[in-house]
């Protein structure tokens, strides 16, 4: 029994679109001589459709694009994940469900029953659980079939919450001698790993084969890696597909296999997805070129790098922007990248409108001297050319800022806050160190002057970083602990060496800067708990 | 049997403070003979708590300040909004509950049985839903209590869901003599009248009084109304406490009560929630000084009422910032305006700012016409005016767009979009113009000439929004058919008789402008679908 696994990049809503590639995978499955055809969680509208869910128009637009993907199935068992209207009575009017077809019929269907609701997921929002457990049968085969969440129960991995039930243990007693898995899991750093551990525990309840087909590709903020699965009835790891583009996998289960080894580069992962997260946060909303100003820190350079891998050199424009407060290397490293790179670097100093902001204001802030006002003042300068420059030349504007910063509000809105995408907005001070030693592994691509300066935003004079904050390595625990593990400040404190005075500062620090990261420019998700998507807080609050 | 409803406005988080009032309300309670007093939902640590429901120690907390209020409620018996843990299996660890206390003992909890997780509401997120219900006895008297959305099936007023229980029938069999509601339920246009039907339906089907405790007070985007109810037996509205203000109502169960007539004013609604709501996000945050840019148009006059009766006219600074573009009245409209209202007027006209920008982006510019560009960069240079005044002086800056606008993307992003608080981005263009006449019901408190201009953004020669927007009559139209009742563009044309293509076109700006909403300031929601706060888009989509 041959099963083709079709790891796509659907487009969220685009419904014809979607249905295009799953008709031509189709195709590609009988030249192959596939049995079956498996694909991912929701594939024909792309996941995560959101609010798209509440419109019945939306809803109705799906089962007439079902209907094709039917017709088109001939000599084909296919498992494709649709939202399927609750025709009974039920909280919500729609599951989360794999519709199950052969060779031109409808067989049925089969709902998730574990719906996420935590971190980034609303499943809860939109669907009714699945109560049924079915099995499906192929040339004597007995198929089970799970849908992401559903797998994850069983091997202790799912945070916060607790299911009542465990759907793996559920077709215990039906015997099944193959699960499918269809996922929509989004990356995070090291989760490719988790999952086929997930994996394996079910292989080794149910002693029969899991193959996990997964979605890939970049929907706003969450990226998803791709990584199919097959692990055999002993939970070994049999094949994998590529992680972050799309795949073909044809999973031959009475071929031998020899056990796939998994060896998987962490820091490689994140770039990846981070390039992904950037080329289809453009690409699939019809945009090709990006800007970005390079200070000559360490935050933009990798921006830059990832923006090329993603859009390609020619697509790229940076521009330095230096003020009166900028150091020589900001100009000269600037370029040293740009050539590096190959791309474009405009220069556009700022000191002209910061004298002139400084003369119209200067009449209603008499008797005050120069505070945060004006280093925020030419970050607002820099924001306000990249935006004119994206403006008249069509360029969408990366935002640098790292997620260290973003914890603490080390940053300014509506500076270099701005942008349409916050590319390294959920990669820690520390990860971005890391990222650009493991891009100049071979060669110097970024410039090494970059990545031993002091850090500094050059706002003031002989600014560093340091003077408002304590060192990242210290930054980087209190988020770990707090934003990551719900930590106190005691308990950071005990866990990270971190002195309890710094914790509790730090913390209160990431709830005061809040209201900035309202704001913010939505991030490509790396990490277990970003800002922003999966992670919602008051601004006005009396806790801390 | 006499009910102290205490109508309390807690500060979110805000554990200390929130158990202070609490033991305040139960000294006065007791100085009243009361028997009972009723809290409303949540009200230790304040709705909606969000993701600090998350952290281990602020359940801590909670259980820490619930004992302070248990031995403060000598000779009461007191029903409050508590989290309480899940000790036994269940997916969730909390439930959303009220502590039910008696003279110094806690007797018992009853838990939310229906968790709304739909639209503004997240409570599957955190809670288990409760699954038992009881009766507490006081005097002979059989007591139900429900938990806000526990009474809201049973009248049909539920959107989207339709839970497969109603906590109303359950407790029918136990022939309730009384019913209490603990509530936390946002104010939308026209809300508090469709409150008081959910009351009386569920008197009528029990045969029994309801008494309804509703939180008061701004939390970040929600705002809460109060008018906290009681109705009789037969569903008669007897009493009703304050509107938008903490309030105490003393419900005297065996006293004979005429019938209230429940007279309100949606408009003095609709003004005094915007008003609350900015208050509240000021005051709760420590901050009492607010600052906006004057136009000259019909918004931010409005916004300026609404600022002063906030924060008090010597904590509100307007500006106005002239452009080349700006006719005569934008300056002198303005200068009346804040004449009236009393507040002090900054003049700062952009043109050198202007002018600079112009000249040091015109060498990257070469070629290219007068766009959209210098239309964001005046908007731009008002944001930055405007940020400067917040960072030197200390004002927040209130956000003046409309929902209309914002709807539509009418509005520059890091330009008119700055500001800590979106005052009235929930409030449609036309809901605009009736708020303002409102205002001027007795006396011209708004220059007549503001009102009566034709709406222009001034950015280019002789610009009206017309040019850009079809009437605003129709934005409305188009704007609650999809925002509001997820109609497609068909069902809108037919519905609000609207060209068809204008709805597809509207529709599709809709979707286009959701990068823009998503950087927006977190606005005040006073309509039954705001943007951001319970509206969930992807950026990126293929289905519109």
């Amino acid at each position: 029994m041959r099963v083709f696994v079709a790891q796509l990049n659907p487009i969220v809503g685009d419904l014809e679109g979607n249905t295009q590639k799953i008709i031509e995978t189709l195709d590609r499955a009988r030249a192959k001589e596939a049995d079956i055809v498996l694909f991912s969680e929701l594939t024909l509208c792309g996941y995560p459709p959101e609010d798209l869910l509440l419109h019945p128009s939306f809803i109705d637009a799906q089962e007439r694009y079902l209907e094709k993907i039917i017709r088109a199935s001939a000599r084909l068992m296919v498992f494709v994940g649709v939202v399927r209207r609750n025709t009974s009575k039920g909280e919500k009017p729609i599951f989360n469900s794999a519709a199950v077809i052969h060779d031109g019929k409808l067989l049925g269907y089969e709902d998730k029953r574990l719906l996420p609701t935590y971190d980034v997921f609303d499943e809860r929002r939109y669907f009714e659980p699945g109560m049924t457990t079915r099995i499906w049968e192929l040339k004597g085969k007995k198929i089970g079939v799970l849908i992401c969440e559903d797998i994850w129960q069983h091997a202790g991995y799912v945070g916060y919450t607790q299911y009542a039930r465990d759907p793996v243990l559920d077709l215990a007693p039906m015997k099944p001698d193959l699960i499918l898995n269809l996922s929509a899991s989004p990356y995070q750093f090291q989760k490719p790993d988790m999952r086929v551990k997930v994996c394996s525990k079910c292989a080794q309840t149910l002693h029969c084969p899991v193959v996990l087909c997964c979605q890939v590709g970049g929907n706003d903020q969450l990226v998803f890696d791709g990584y199919s699965i097959y692990v055999d009835e002993e939970g070994h790891l049999r094949q994998m597909a590529k992680g972050f583009e799309e795949d073909e996998m044809i999973v031959d289960l009475d071929a031998p296999a020899c056990p796939c080894p998994f060896t998987y580069d962490p820091m490689k992962d994140l770039y990846q997805a981070l390039v992904l997260g950037v080329r289809d946060y453009f690409h699939k909303s019809g945009f090709k070129k990006g800007c970005l100003g390079l200070s000559g820190g360490i935050d933009s350079a990798l921006v830059a790098c990832i923006a090329v891998d993603a859009l390609g050199k020619e697509n790229v424009i940076a521009v330095t922007m230096p003020s009166r407060y900028s150091s020589k290397g900001s100009i000269s490293d600037s370029e040293a990248l740009a050539n590096n790179l190959g791309i474009q670097l405009l220069e556009i100093p700022i000191e002209n409108p910061f004298q002139t902001f400084i003369d119209l204001l200067n009449p209603f802030f008499q008797g005050k001297g120069p505070d945060i006002t004006e280093e925020n003042l030419q970050a607002r300068i820099r924001g306000t050319i990249l935006m004119a420059i994206s403006n008249k030349l069509g360029y969408i504007v990366m935002s640098t800022g790292n997620k260290s910063e973003m914890g603490m509000g080390y940053c300014t809105l509506y500076g270099d806050m701005c942008g349409g995408l916050g590319v390294i907005s959920d990669v820690t001070k520390q990860q971005v160190y890391a990222l650009c030693r493991w891009l100049n592994r071979e060669k110097e691509l970024i410039p090494q002057a970059i990545i031993d300066k002091v850090p500094s935003a050059e706002l003031r004079l002989n600014q560093k970083d340091s003077d408002s904050l304590p060192d990242y390595a210290i930054v980087d625990k209190v988020l770990q602990g707090y934003v990551e593990e719900y930590l106190s400040p005691e308990e950071i404190a005990s866990k990270y060496d971190v002195p309890v005075e710094v914790a509790i500062d730090l913390v209160r620090r990431i709830h005061r800067a809040e209201y900035k990261r309202r704001q913010s420019a939505p991030g490509i998700r790396v990490s277990k708990k970003a800002f922003r998507v999966g992670r919602r807080y008051p601004i006005v609050q009396g806790w801390v």
